[in-house]
Parts: structure tokens; C-alpha cells; sequence
């Protein structure tokens, strides 16, 4: 593939913060980039919506990314991803990555014996991606839809009985009868990273943990190195521009939690309305 | 007031499913009215959503429901209500009952010693729309926000140890310094009412619970009575019917546990997009 001399700018988009989580990883290996991060706020959360509306949502997003100048989008929200990479792909111009596929790469290589557990939103998991994806690498998966996780994140309560209570609630559910064996736990919701020590503990301890947010990030720093090559990407520090459709207030005071250090400049945007 | 020939058609509307609490308690008291519900499901919850963002949304929920042929609008949503009831009322061109002040007034009644605690989503409190309406009835109110409450409704534990442990966590902080003697307790959220007896348990044995979609139920009566005088309206069954602005499927499966009885026909319906 031929290499544009531009350095690539990175469309991040996701519901709200968890995708912050994919930005940070994204940073840490791709330092020379720019990052736009869309997060929709104001619609949050996709995990309860429907595949119509979150495409819909999801497809406005990549146009706004795409109109600020980002040359390569990732789709760091695991319900859109699910539910509507192919009209994303479609709607837009530049190369598009979910978190999907990496993950589903990812636990298919860790997992020993062909049987993978999957915790996601309720829309990730009804929609099948994940498992869709395993099967198509010879993989069984197990998908558990565990809706309180992400609110429980958002209370802060990440070190908390109640949340290790309804972790353990959950994971015995889902690594119940014909899934004892399971060897790989994959986090299908880029919240999840934020409670992977809580969870470490509650899931069986043979299991490995694969974190698509993780995968995701070095899928795109593998395109990245495609597109752009190596040398040029790495000259100077990352720029990052943040837009959330709702107060930009609330993300710069969540938007830390996920991202690991602080959220300077935040802009508002209104998608058609 | 005069009398309008007409029978009333009240436009109830809701950021998703609580606000058929209200519906019930409406159908049972007022029997001879039309209904319109509305739920914008798609872009729930407005609890953790900014002034803004909220006022947008529900100025366009109220003109949808005029469009339809309101002449009386309930905005059974406490968030929708906090946040946004001047500018509803501005917009709208019939009369608009919220769910905060008659929550206060029979809060008010409910105390012997006047302190109260209000239990509600983020925005509502931080709106502090029960602080201030309790205040001018010279209540003194602590205000706290429980936001796992409604995901917990939603996944349907509500009668659940990990509900309990929730509830109790909540509502100690509430019942604490200064309000050790708070003798009523507002349900501030029109998802809460489905945890009552749970609640109930949980609180101060001396304590009062007030539900705001019941007292709303009893304000908009009574404004009925006002408008349309005491006969007409009871001579025939009340029709129902809902729109939502996220999946119409969805709509139909959670409704019955909020209304009561099943939800037969709902219109999808896209706001503005």
C-alpha cells in the first residue's frame, strides 16, 4: 500500500467514555498521531437501543469525524460496532476498524480449547457479533449480557461488594452448564477494562481475560504502520480534540476515569437538530 | 373555568417506561379520558443528561403530543419536570402538570416535623427542583441521588439482595447526619414505585413514602374535574395509545411490568431526525 506523507488522524467515536479507554491504548502505542474523540453523550447509552437507531446515531457520527478531517475511524463503542459497522463502512470515505473483529481475534488465539465466554451490553449480545465472529474462527462462545456493569462503573463503584456481587452473579451464569471449561473471557464493552482487577478475582482462575479495547488498539496501530509507515507517525507528541454531544462539564469530569489523565478541551456539537 | 364539550385527550410524556407508573394511576382515577403516552426510549435515560440536552428533548416531545391532539399535558418524568418545566410550559399552548410539585405538596402534608428526604436521578437532584418546592412550604429536604436504581428496575431485580444491599447503601447516606429524623420519604423518580415494598423494608420503619406518580395522578385529576366538569368524562373506557422513539419491540416487552397490563399498539416515531 503506498504511503501518504500526512500524518494520520485518528476518528475515535464512541456512546460516551468507555471508547476513551481504546484512546488511551491508542496513545500509548501510536504517540504520533492526531485523535479526534466523538463521544454521544447526549444518546447514551447504546447497549439498551435498537440496531435501527444505534446505526443511525452511529452513521451521523463517522460523517462529523469525517468532516473534521480524520483519515482512519475506529469505532470504539462495542453496541455500534455490533450493531452497524457495515452501514458505518459504507457511509464513510476513510478506512473504518470496530473492536469487534480484534477482539474475537484476539480470544480465538488465547483460548486453548475453543470455548470463550463473552460479557457485553444487552444490544452487543443480542445482536451476536462476538459469536458470529468466534464461529468463524472455529471458536464456541458463550455470550452473558451484563447491563449493571456499566452503570455501576459510572457510580465509581469499581472497588465495590455490590459490584463484585453482581460480577459474580453474572460470570456464574455465564460460565454455567457447558461452559465450566471456557479458558478466555473476552470484555465486550469498553467499560469493562475499568473493573478487569474486580473481575480478575471473580472469574474462574484458569480463565485468560482478552480486552477488546487492548486489541483494538494494536489492530490499529498495525493499519496505521500499513498506511502510513513507520518512521513518520512517531516525530511529535499526540494532539487529541474531544466533542460530546451533551455537557461538555460532565465529560471533563468523567472522562479522566477512563482515560488516565485529564481532559483539557472539550467542544459541544449537535447532530442534526 | 368553563367547560369544554370535548372529552379530555391527556398527553403523558416520559424519557422512557417510568412514566407509565403515572399512566396507571391516571387510567384508574380518570377512566373516561384518551391517552396519548410518549416515550423516547431512544434516547433515554435523561436522568444522567445535562439542562440543555433535556430541555431540547422535551420541548419536542410536548409539541409532538399537542400535534397529536393534546389539550392537557403530564410530564411524568421527574428529570423532564426538574430540568425543564418553564421552558415545556413556554412552548406548550394547553396546561402542563409535572411531577415535582405535587410530590412536594403531599410531602408537605405527609410531615409532622417537616424534613424529608428525596430520593431521585442525578439530574434531578442536582436540578434541586424538590429542594426549592419543599423549601416554599417550609420543609427542610436532603436531596440524594441514587442512580443505580433505575438499571436495577430495568433488569428487573426488583425484588433482589443486590437491589437491597443498593437500596440500604442509598438510603443510609440519606437518613444520615441531620435527617436522622426525617419522617417522609419521596420516591422521586417514576421508575422507584416498583420498588416500594423493597423500600419500604429498607427505610426507617417511622418513615412515610411518598410516591410523586400517585400524587401526580391526583393533581391531574383534579385539573380534569377543573376543565371538563365531573360527568362526561367517566362515560366511557379510556384508549390508550403509546409511541416511542426507540424499538417499538422493546416498547412492548417492558411496558406491562410499569403499566400493569399489557401495551398493545405502539407507533414508532422519529423526532426531528
Amino acid at each position: 500500500m503506498s504511503s501518504p506523507a500526512t500524518r494520520p488522524t485518528i476518528g475515535v467515536f464512541d456512546s460516551g467514555f468507555g471508547g476513551l479507554t481504546v484512546l488511551k491504548e491508542l496513545v500509548a502505542l501510536i504517540p504520533g498521531a492526531d485523535y479526534l474523540y466523538f463521544g454521544d453523550t447526549a444518546r447514551l447509552p447504546y447497549g439498551s437501543k435498537s440496531v435501527d437507531t444505534v446505526a443511525r446515531y452511529a452513521v451521523e457520527a463517522t460523517r462529523f469525524l469525517e468532516a473534521q478531517g480524520a483519515n482512519l475511524l475506529v469505532i470504539a463503542c462495542n453496541t455500534a460496532t455490533a450493531l452497524a459497522l457495515d452501514q458505518i463502512t459504507r457511509a464513510a470515505h476513510v478506512p473504518v476498524i470496530g473492536v469487534v473483529e480484534p477482539g474475537a481475534e484476539q480470544a480465538s488465539l488465547a483460548s486453548k480449547n475453543g470455548r470463550v465466554v463473552v460479557i457485553a451490553t444487552e444490544a452487543t449480545v443480542s445482536s451476536h457479533a462476538y459469536l458470529k465472529a468466534l464461529e468463524r474462527r472455529g471458536v464456541v462462545a458463550r455470550e452473558k449480557a451484563c447491563p449493571l456493569l456499566v452503570p455501576l462503573v459510572e457510580e465509581g463503584w469499581v472497588e465495590h461488594p455490590v459490584t463484585e456481587q453482581v460480577a459474580q452473579i453474572y460470570l456464574q451464569d455465564a460460565f454455567d452448564d457447558g461452559f465450566h471449561s471456557a479458558d478466555v473471557l473476552v470484555l465486550g464493552c469498553t467499560h469493562y477494562p475499568l473493573i478487569q482487577p474486580l473481575l480478575r478475582r471473580v472469574a474462574p482462575p484458569t480463565v485468560s481475560i482478552v480486552d477488546s479495547a487492548h486489541s483494538t488498539a494494536h489492530a490499529v496501530a498495525g493499519r496505521v504502520l500499513e498506511l502510513y509507515g513507520k518512521g513518520s507517525p512517531e516525530r511529535s507528541a499526540p494532539r487529541l480534540q474531544f466533542f460530546a454531544t451533551d455537557s461538555v462539564e460532565k465529560f471533563r469530569r468523567l472522562g479522566p476515569s477512563f482515560l488516565g489523565h485529564r481532559v483539557n478541551w472539550v467542544e459541544h456539537v449537535d447532530l442534526k437538530e
